[in-house]
């Protein structure tokens, strides 16, 4: 049995590794910490664990936890993960960050958007990009992973078949995306006060979006070249999942929707996590809710020379938790599947 | 390997047994059918399962169904049960109803809601009414068995430490309670159009619900005695959950808060699915999404000398398909659990 | 032109009185406060405003507020209308209390369930309570009004006239309500947070909620004999809109729905914003969104010998802004329906 | 007053008009018709009209509304409104068409998307399309106006400015929209099924949607010159609004938000329903629910050169019902915004 460590168990994401990882077979939750709320049971926090007395937050302890977690998970604000990273690696734990601070190879960027300076410019170099479908190995051979961001993880699914194989141009890309408000965490702002909320679709962060360099630096690796794009995101009324619309423009005149849907599917075979849709079908988030699957489509506008793709995730599993376990499972050698089998949650 | 079968697969209580023992360690789903999406593949009908081709609907066969299952479920309309369940039975299959045919031992009760003839009076009578916490005993002994309506569930869990204990009058219990909108099923109508139910609170049944006598039949049961009450349904804009109010008249003026949690925390003390909520604490349906959990609560007002029990469950788990499963485990001796442990979805 | 105050303008109530002045014949807004907001613009805070400069908050300024309006509104926590009452009153403005001020004629229920000494007891014992369709002729020759709260308007109009008639029973009447989450104001806590109440229904307030002796004290008016009910709450995943069902037990045989629908008719026949729903249809919230309509249904339940009585409200219009509106129009001689006739939004 | 009639009244948009036209100073409804419904009481289809038996559907007969009516409606389905436009005209009544019948100037793009033979090109020649920001004039001198499409109505205010004034490019435009689920209709279906809709988000239409030549055709016209862009629809958790972000490639290193900004404030300096948002704010579709106006934003991102504009609107009002009201006005000489000035409804 792997023994896990999560800090920041207090927030969505935490307490959708804790809600995973109590399902998974190889793995025992030893340490869970929050800052705000040690000493308290976790269904103060989160009633779904009502009746289950056996999660109870820590105090944050970054040795303690080094010494009773071979693997740990931070899911904290930016800045906060980097301090705790070389206490974990110091004695020989893995170290998955949820956050920010591992995301970025090149330092300056991350210093650049998250206007911070990155004390850990050595660990940030090392880290695998956790997103396993893409860079799969990189992670199994890590010690230490940044995971993807939620929209990230979505934009970068549905356009890598076409900027891996070439197709999507450096410049011109457009992203699109529409996120649930548990996007926004935990914490009540009036952004995610509901009846702010509810019947409303939000935008935010035009043209600012701090996922932007980190799609930026995702898909240039896979182009082998610097991609520029537009992202922007919006919240709509619902709690979970991101639907992101990407068009790539003028990839030329040769291609149909059967070539492109083809292209994704031979891309994704060996993908236990990807489902490529048919031509007829098109990605709904609510299929994918509460599981770690990612589902693309790809259209061919035959008007324009446009590819549109589009992509639909969970953001706290996909996005967030369950992509963590995915790339946990690759780092110790288990199956990648492992505790990650359900499907979506419907109706 | 208990080999499973399902008619009515493509409801919503036959896809959610689908996705439950999809996840359960002692079973093989055998034979799913739907009559209307025959030789389809259940994505079709729920794209959660895309990307699985393993499950496709069959035709409705219930003898090529009692050759290749141990157990059958239905989830059909109320009519279509009654005439399976023989077929089934006789080759020596077991039989969990989840639909209304065989919830009452009275068939006179039956035919005066319902208004249809009960062809199978003796299977009726023989039939355990499946909600463990209360007729366990029957359950572990029966062949077939008419598993609770959504509503019943969770008003008599709510009531039966009240109502068992003597404490409930036998007249002027008054249930009210609300429901989210996939408790009116898979079929488009005006009633569960997305606009009319959203930002809408919708009253419907009332004085007139075809749960009332079955939740009556419960209590009377546990009263030994007949009872009489009150039960009024609503529409929420919300898929899944039922949250349940019961109030209780005049159960005298020795009574507290705390003396009647104490009374249910001893009453539920040994069900795993029971949790008693403590006197700071009210339940929310939330807590109980996509889990079998039922959360109850209870309240003495003394300035009326009523007790307010309130319950939460998800209509489609512990409301349906999850309890079909735990009587299926007890029927077959296995593990009461087993399968059902998942949490509930937060947020 | 009536020269309009609203004090706590930028809470939810306050700012529904401004959207319906803004449409009202008669009215001119002269004076909108805000402690919080003083200097900005309302479209900072509701940006349904955007595009409208007129109108800006401005400091509290009770004696400012006295000159320059003839009738001032407060939408304020409790203990703070009582403070402004009588500045706005030895000028003349008459004044009319959105919150709970006002509402009591007994001070000494207010100071039990609101916990604080109430310093206006004879203002107090003067004020009409504002609920129309009840209690019109004392509006009609008040300088100060209490305007009901939502849940108590809901609860009163739907059993007046089982109550007025001596057809209900002094104990034993239980009422329980569903409110949208506008109800629980415009500040962010976790109970109103979105991920937190989308998709969730929740109980709150069970036998303790504080417009249980409002409610108490209004009935008991009406029925001219202390009444003592149980009155539960309960918030649901919508904005705006409160739903109530009021069980009155063992009000005799010799009833029908029938009946009850014409008492029912015939008590309301000339009151312009009830509507007493015909046998054959149940209320909804949205049918009154954004109206000061109230629609109520009533059903004889035979088998118990009970009345079941509904009501619709929108919580901030009929429940805190539009009646209070209508006794403005009321107390100044004005057609009573000026201004509030827009009927319900659907879809 | 103007005697007006609706053909399809019973649809949401029908209904729309009828709510606005209610509250309109110079108006009398004198017809409006149902097929389905003729003979029925508005508030059987729309519960927020009970109490009010003033309006009932009449049947289908264009030669009686041209005789009862100065000005006749249509919100019907393609093809219909072409066989009832001339009956009306003939009498000399105007006539503006909600659907899409009239949209079109080249007669061969509408049944190209259509896929329907048209049956009146000169009329279809003739008419103006009723989007009065962009294309006043024509509205006031016309007999015959095809109102715009929804998406087609947010898409073109979010881009006028750009487009009108050569800034934006003529191919490469991308046009990301989210619509509530009231846009697609008011029958029952799979896809606006509550339990569907409600936490989920749904791609649809992507490289098909019918509006796409729609807003080609309005920002050619702008732009002189023919404009080519990809258009993508989807579905959200919410009844009514759009969101529309438009994202306008290479316009240019000169450019800032700021300066962008300035241009749309200048270009919609004069009107009365566009609200151009500063710098540090954008649109959400909340602020503008059930009114006719439409707030848009225009962000500079200098770090790819391109523009990005969003706007809201509500799809039944600005989208429909609103701006065939303000195209009556424009055509009647009437004040523009009579019974349009309501604010949007928050929360």
């Amino acid at each position: 049995m792997l023994r896990v460590g999560i800090v920041g168990a207090s927030g969505y994401a935490g307490n959708e590794l804790l809600r995973l990882l109590a399902g998974h077979a190889h793995v025992e939750v030893t340490y869970i910490s929050s800052r705000s709320l040690a000493g308290k049971p976790v269904s103060d926090q989160y009633p779904n664990w009502r009746g289950c007395d056996k999660w109870v937050y820590k105090p944050h302890d970054p040795l303690a936890m080094a010494e009773q977690c071979d693997v740990v998970f931070t899911a904290v604000p930016h800045g906060a993960a980097m301090e705790i990273a070389p206490k974990i690696m110091s004695r020989g734990g893995k170290f998955i960050d949820i956050g920010t601070d591992f995301r970025f190879r090149d330092c300056s960027v991350y210093q650049e958007w998250y206007r911070l300076k990155h004390t850990q410019p050595e660990l940030s170099k090392e880290a695998a990009y956790g997103l396993p479908e893409l860079f799969r190995e990189q992670v199994a051979k890590a010690r230490i992973v940044g995971n993807p961001g939620c929209y990230p993880t979505g934009a970068m699914l549905a356009l890598a078949p076409l900027v891996k194989n070439g197709i999507a141009p450096q410049q011109g890309i457009v992203i699109t995306s529409m996120s649930g408000v548990s996007g926004a965490g935990v914490t009540p702002k009036p952004m995610n006060h509901f009846p702010n909320c509810t019947e409303n679709a939000q935008a935010y962060g035009t043209a600012t979006h701090r996922h932007t360099p980190e799609i930026e630096q995702g898909l240039s690796e896979l182009a082998g070249a610097p991609v520029r794009l537009v992202f922007t995101p919006h919240l709509i009324p619902m709690s979970r999942g991101i639907l992101t619309t990407a068009v790539c423009p003028n990839i030329g005149a040769k291609w149909s929707t059967a070539a492109l849907t083809q292209l994704y599917k031979d891309f994704y075979a060996d993908e236990p996590f990807m489902v490529v849709l048919d031509e007829d079908t098109l990605p709904q988030t609510k299929a994918v809710t509460a599981s770690n699957y990612c589902h693309v489509s790809v259209r061919y506008d035959a008007r324009t020379g446009c590819a549109i793709a589009q992509s639909v995730i969970d953001n706290l599993v996909k996005g967030a938790a369950g992509q963590a376990i995915q790339n946990m499972n690759i780092m110790f050698g288990l199956e990648e599947t492992t505790g990650l089998l359900a499907p979506g949650l419907m109706p």
